[in-house]
């Protein structure tokens, strides 16, 4: 059995006892950013539920435009107030060398890719420069309550970042 | 107490059961491609655990070129071999109108968004479009097992589109 029909199974047992609908409008008005890594159960950590917050996720958790953009439209569309920004301890991001891997995908596949986002090497430092796109953006309208953690991925415990 | 407030509080209670690390290499090899919507609790609705999949997510769940970005990295340095994507009912950029965002943004901030990512109408041509700029990608080496779903936000089950 592939990993995709392990989670159609699922799905099936899930939905069986569904609550039904939520409405569009994140409930608690927030929005989390934060890694894609497979360690971070955002609705466990944050004992979030359903309905109650936008959680945009990408390689290291960084407010790339892309992550900017889907935050203006969380904010200006869907009437979210607050911005959780999350790094992690062990990130796959930390020391990676981004531009050896763009020379390499651009050698492999003759495109050049369009992305320039290096890899970090402070989860402080990268906290607080990522802190400061996201309270400097013009596109965000709502930047009063931005704040920063570290998930050590061995406690589970945040750590924030000032 | 703010929504941020309420987090760290159920936090403290997961961190006291977290059952400690996992590897940083997801168990199922799979990476998923999904929505920021609230209503999308991915670990529930598909079964996973922590340790087992990438979750890239942004407005739309869209393959833009950061979730490209972050599924070679996924791919290439930390071994997953399947993709799925999961678009959903009642999304919020459906019939999108992303030029009158962008303009209205550029008009407010003096600085023109660089995305340009169309609101969408017709659910199953944009999966369709959305596995072909998978499939078709190739800074992706892994491309033989990409699959797409809908999830219905009334009854969370997963419909296949190919």
């Amino acid at each position: 059995m592939s990993a995709i029909d392990h989670l159609l199974h699922a799905n099936e047992q899930y939905a069986a006892t569904f609550p039904g609908p939520r409405p569009l409008r994140p409930k608690l008005r927030l929005a989390v950013i934060s890694c894609m890594d497979s360690r971070l159960d955002l609705f466990g950590a944050l004992g979030l539920d359903i309905g109650d917050a936008h959680l945009m996720r990408n390689a290291g958790g960084l407010p790339t435009d892309d992550i900017l953009r889907s935050l203006a439209l969380s904010q200006r569309a869907l009437g979210t107030r607050e911005v959780v920004l999350i790094h992690h301890t062990q990130c796959g991001m930390q020391d990676f060398d981004d531009e050896t891997f763009r020379e390499k995908l651009a050698a492999e596949s003759g495109e050049t890719p369009p992305w320039d986002v290096p890899g970090f090497h402070d989860l402080h430092a990268t906290m607080r420069a990522s802190l400061a796109r996201v309270r400097g953006c013009g596109w965000i309208p709502h930047r009063d309550d931005v704040r920063g953690f570290i998930f050590d991925i061995a406690t589970a415990r945040l750590e924030e970042v000032t």
